[in-house]
């Protein structure tokens, strides 16, 4: 973990400008999407068009398009990778969901509880083959390069969570690990194949990669934190998810190591023996709160907003620039 | 359907010369195949050895190999390719195999028994993502357009097949869209590449693209048949799976069409109802000889091995064709 220094955040930080900018390309990215996930199997795209209608912030193919217009892209393959990066997403979530169970996404019933499970098992590798169709088309093979590579660890990284996240005995380190394979790889890898598709330099396509690498870290800690409901209790209506799935994520890997005997009794028969009473979720709340495990969390991924800004330093300044640095604020803001 | 006449196939038709000239291909093949394998998540290399390690024919990197050898091919780009292929359609046994919730694989217990569903789809994920970046490696985008769009029809072919294959509605022609995408693509696709890394002309790439899907859909059939015994009743050990799955296959299709009013109440309380007695396999098989449906279905593999063999005439005399073509022969001798 990086150093724990609260940088000052600017509580305006908003999308706006990011939004404003990339409003025509993620409108032809859209268009893109709704092409390509039609098949003449009529499942296909029910099933593609619940999950990916949805919405969610798209904020994956965001980054393609941005990293792609930082680094002065011109043409339109940076619009094919970004509809590609969110195949992958969607593909990625489809068989996440299958394999954890979950009961909803993105606000809807989970689609394999529609759908069952074997048409998410299937569309999600419909998507995932799409996706690498769409890459061949830009005729760009570093970039297929890298999206293959970023597929291939985030299965390695959901097999490592599968296999090795045994609840109370999961350390920062592999958390770490594991969110960098799952979440934070494909943040990176999109940024990259954007800078790449734009003909960008070595050492930009480099500071794009590690730019999307933490700002990933960013937004998955704020989640995480987030799910405990942050420091000002802005409950989501799906907060306490991670607890009563007995999830172990950062606060809750920080608030153990912090615990004294009454807390390390708590997690021990909530986590550990998954014996949840209804005022439980407060009560985790609390010690996440008192033990400082909540804050911990923040200012970690503050600092890796922080260093995410810093790989922008690269760029000379432009409304790019400000644009990308704006959503690393935004990732960390919602948390406050 | 093509024409039922049945040639004349030769008995003697074997793999030895294929298997002979493959020989110092393979086995550099199986060496990037376990290399590829491997991760530092130990689940992985583990089961997808499950799965590798336990055989099967290698026929379709063995195509892949076999095509671009007779198109010439020198470098090593198609074994690549080749491993490519291989774990394409590892990825979609294991998806195939907890979709359809099946025991067995390759005689041995089904991975997602051993490891779990949710182990068995995220190793595939991982497989299916390596296969793209060896391709990547090869530096050839045509082969991976050819492989990404197998991969999506092939994923197609199984929605296909569990929504719109309903038991006894099942009609020929639904039936073979099916098996052309779900098992005679990646055939297809097998060759195709082969010959695309080989740098082939235009035409030789159709002809060996036509060979391929020709061959899966002779190899699917005799499959289908042997499931019922074949004619001379040489009971493999799962014979008879198809038939206690319910699943409908061009015998049980073509036995359907002709049968008389007993032989209906017979596949409707069998199949249509899933109501079996220990017997029914043994009548199952009595009925799609008598109905002439078993030799119906041999027939339609022998004039989709010679269609395979006809495309070959492409190229001029070389042990490469002449192995090819008894590749085809084989295919049908083993339902003799």
């Amino acid at each position: 973990m990086t150093a724990l220094v609260a940088p000052a955040f600017r509580p305006e930080a908003s999308l706006e400008r990011l939004v404003e900018l990339s409003r025509g390309d993620m409108a032809r990215v859209d268009v893109l999407i709704r092409e390509r996930m039609s098949s003449p199997v009529p499942v296909i795209p029910a099933l593609a068009e619940h999950l990916i209608a949805a919405g969610g912030k798209r904020l994956r193919p965001l980054l393609t398009v941005a990293a792609a217009r930082l680094a002065g892209a011109e043409g339109d393959a940076h619009l094919k990778l970004a509809a590609a990066v969110e195949f992958i997403h969607t593909a990625t979530l489809l068989h996440d969901d299958v394999v954890d169970g979950s009961e909803r996404r993105r606000g809807k019933v989970a689609a394999h509880l529609i759908w069952g499970a074997a048409s998410s098992v299937l569309v999600g590798d419909f998507l995932f083959a799409r996706a690498f169709e769409l890459m061949v088309e830009t005729g760009s093979l570093p970039a297929l390069g890298i999206l293959a590579k970023a597929s291939r660890v985030i299965a390695e990284g959901e097999v490592l969570q599968l296999t090795d996240a045994h609840d109370l005995h999961l350390s920062q380190s592999l958390y770490l690990e594991i969110v960098s394979a799952k979440t934070a790889e494909l943040f990176a890898a999109a940024a990259e194949a954007g800078a790449v598709a734009a003909g960008a330099s070595e050492s930009e396509i480099a500071s794009l990669r590690a730019y999307g690498l933490k700002l990933g870290l960013a937004f998955q800690l704020v989640d995480d934190a987030l799910d405990y409901g942050g420091i000002s209790e802005r409950l989501g209506k799906d907060a306490g998810d991670d607890f009563r799935e007995g999830k172990a994520t950062l606060p809750l890997i920080l608030a153990l190591e912090r615990a004294d005997g009454r807390g390390r009794e708590f997690w021990s028969r909530t986590i550990g023996d998954r014996q949840q009473e209804p005022d439980d979720f407060r009560r985790a709340r609390e010690l996440v709160l008192s033990t400082g495990a909540l804050k911990a969390t923040l200012d970690a991924a503050a600092a890796y907003a922080e260093e995410a800004k810093e790989a922008l330093r690269r760029f000379g300044p432009s409304s790019w620039r400000s644009a990308l640095s704006d959503l690393a604020d935004f990732a960390v803001s919602r948390g406050a």
